[in-house]
Formats: C-alpha cells, structure tokens, sequence
C-alpha cells in the first residue's frame, strides 16, 4: 500500500511541515520505501518532484523540505509497490494535460483484473493506478467535448472511482489546479485549519510548529493524508465510499458513493 | 531570445558538466533571466527540475548540478521571455504523453502571427513556443492512429517545422525518451565526444572535466546546444533549415528543409 498527501489552500502555502511528517513512512517509520512523488500547483504550473528511491533518504525529498514551496494545490505520494516495479515511470503522482490544464492525481490501493480499454489516454508505466487516471480521463473527454465546471463533472467522476473501488482499494487524489477531489475507498483522514491557529506536533518525528505564527487570520488549509500526521489535533477520517470535493480549503461537495 | 541544451548518449551519462555551463548563461555571463528547465529521461519515465526564476541563483539548479543524474537522452532551456510571461506554466520543457510515451519539447526563436486551431492537445501557459508544441503533437496525431517508427514520422516532423520557420525563428529539440530530434531554424551546435576521450574547459565559467576519466571506451555521448559551450574542442555548426535526429549519441538521420 501507499501513502497520500493532499492540501488545499485559500493562500499560497507551504507543506514542508506535513512532508517533513510523510517522509519519515518512506523508510523510517513506515516501509513505503519504493518512491515518492509530489506536485505543487503555481497558477496553471505544476511543479513535479519525483524520486523512485525511498524519500527517507532522498536528495531531492531533502531539497524540498528545505526550500518552501508555496502553493494551493498539492498532491503527494510515498510508494510500497504492489503492481509495477519500482522505476520512475511508476512513481506517483501522474500528470496529463487535459483541456489546457495540468490534472495530476495519485492512488492508494490496488485494483484486480483491471484492464481499462485504451483510449486517448495510455499509461507511460504498469501501474494499475496510472491505467486508472488514464482511464478517468478518457471517460471525462468522452462525456465532455470541453471544459465544463468541476460541478458538472461529479457525477462522472464519482460514478468511476465507485467502478474503480469495486475491483480493489481506490483512495485517490485529483486536481486540476482550481480544485482538489478526495475518494476514500477504505483510509483516508483531513483537517481544516484556520484561526485561531495552534501548536501542532508530528507523530512521526520530533518536529512541531506554531501555525500562529506562519499565518493570518484569514488563512484557511485543509490537509489530506491517508493516516493522520500530528498527535495533538483532531483530524476527520472519511467513511469507505465518502468523497469530498475542496476549493480553497473548503469542502464545498461531499457524498457517499454506493 | 533563449538557450536550448540537449544530449543523446548510447549509456546513462550525466550532464552535469554542460549543465554547469549553461546555468551561467542564466542571469550571469547571459541575459536569460526568465526560468529554465531540464527533462531527464529515466527508462520510459521523465525527470523533470523546472524553476521561473533565473537559473544562476536558483536551488533546484544548485540541486541538478550537485547530483548527476545519469541519462541516454536530455532536453534543457533557459529562458528570456519574448511571448509570455515569466511563470512556471510558461517555462519550458513542455511535456505531453503520446501513445503511451513521455515527449519532452524546448524551443529557442519566436513566432509571429502563430494561432494554431486547438486540438486534443492544448496549450497551458500562453507561450508561441507551448503553442507550437501541441499543434506538432495534434498534426502527428492527425497523420497517426497509433505509435509508428520515428522515420515514419520524419516528413511530417520536418514539414511542421519548416512552417513554424516560415513565421520566424524555430530552434527546437524533441524527444519521446528514444531518438532526439533537432532543428535549426538560425543556430545551433553539436559535439559528438566519443574515445579517446580529453579533456574540456567550460566557456562560461572555470570548470574543467577530463572526460577520460568519466568514461569508458564505448560510450558515445552528443550535447547540442545553441552555442558551443567549451572553448577547447570543435563544435559542429547546424545549418539554417538542418535537421538532425540523434539516437544513442549517433546522428542516424539528417537534412535540408525547404
């Protein structure tokens, strides 16, 4: 299994804190030492570090712990491999461009005899989950011509992660940028924060910060994990079936899919 | 105007040396202040350091070049923006997935009057160089249902390219991880370093590599880049209109267009 990341953000901001916390799985305190991965959205750019090594010990993982990096939107990954080697290739997050924006999207699970048909859309790796995203694209351009509201969109989405879920484990994170869609076939957990703000404390490393002082009063951050990272907060578990849509930290779509 | 870097070699090679070279030329010993980026291809996957800001002072640059990479085939750029702001969505490489493969594509030049029809693939920033990209893309598309040989696809690769030329200046370096196709539109250069194996001494800055020592005999390694990067071997000058298209560090095609 692996592990996901996800914020949203109504401000630009940095995720050092929470990915100082997720690095530790890869390696340390958890065993997804296959690869890691993690996109950053700036405007309509999508800023991608990846690493097939375990982030625990990777250059690149310690270079963006050190250099915050501010954004809206991120999605990130830590991998222990089921299907698909351990390369690049297989290395979530995935990214396409699809109606003039970057989509990126990662998955926690795995899927049995899953052998979407090809479409315009086709995995580079052999992952099951890179099939899956590709296969979740292709459906929306064959429901859609065009760009439409995220909104019009849902049902689709939802419908498919449902199919999905129903061959295997399917928790996903996708976004295009605007917003962040969550599905939780069986773990997954979120925490709004937004002032007052407090203290918070990793559980996976000696590591603790005072949101107080690295925000506004009008910050609004919504963190996505598959477990949750710090030991003196509350954070919300999604209920198997539950996905939720959010926009600048807010939820602003949630059901349960059948 | 910008800088493009490329590299084709017959074992994974590290670019650190050229690298070195060109970063000097962002916002040092050359105007190109306005981001920069480097694909590396790992087996079928991408490796992708991208940064708006100017390359001599960047981290993720200080990053590239403190940790060789190893790689058969490059694509690097550094920027001074003409058409397009200076943000991530606009700095190049630009990536798309074709048939089930990462292309990875950085231009040099500009274009007038270049409003390609939208196609599948579609542009996310608003750069002339994006723009290009995707109509090369959506044209092999058009002409190919599913992936072919590289020949194949020459004419159409070389025809796009000379009508992109016919609207201004066009130096580009394409590839989908396999072959390295370039074409020269003003300038461009291109060294084939093979045994036995000396030493080079960078133009931009006082770092010297003896090659001999980073090699074996067998390997074959070609960089190509708008200008010669070291000022003691000799480099090979493109024609206006020259094509070249470079596997394993070997030129195995080349020509005139129109």
């Amino acid at each position: 299994m692996c592990e996901l990341l996800g914020m949203s953000a109504n401000v630009p901001t940095d995720i050092v804190f929470s990915f100082t916390g997720l690095m530790q799985r890869g390696g340390s305190t958890g065993p997804h030492r296959d690869g890691w991965g993690i996109g950053f959205y700036e405007g309509r750019g999508l800023r991608l570090f990846q690493d097939p090594s375990a982030s625990y010990e990777s250059e690149v993982a310690k270079l963006v712990q050190r250099y915050p990096i501010k954004s809206e939107v991120v999605i990130g990954h830590i991998r222990q491999a089921n299907v698909g080697r351990v390369c690049l290739a297989n290395t979530h997050p995935f990214v396409r461009e699809m109606w003039g924006r970057s989509w990126c999207f990662a998955h926690n699970g795995q899927l049995a005899d899953f052998a979407p048909e090809l479409g315009f859309y086709q995995p580079i790796g052999d992952t099951d989950s890179e099939a899956a995203f590709c296969d979740l694209l292709n459906r929306l351009r064959a429901e859609f011509s065009c760009a439409v509201e995220v909104e019009q969109m849902l049902p689709t989405l939802v419908q498919a992660c449902a199919a999905y879920r129903r061959k295997g484990v399917f928790n996903c994170l996708l976004s295009n940028g605007d917003w962040l869609f969550s599905f939780c076939s069986s773990k997954l957990a979120h925490i709004t924060r937004r002032a007052p703000f407090g203290p918070a404390q990793l559980t996976d490393v000696d590591v603790q910060v005072d949101f107080q002082s690295e925000t506004t009063p009008n910050d609004i951050v919504t963190v996505l994990a598959t477990a949750p990272l710090t030991n003196n907060e509350s954070w919300n578990l999604y209920q198997p079936g539950e996905w939720r849509l959010w926009r600048a930290g807010e939820c602003i779509a949630q059901g349960l899919a059948d």
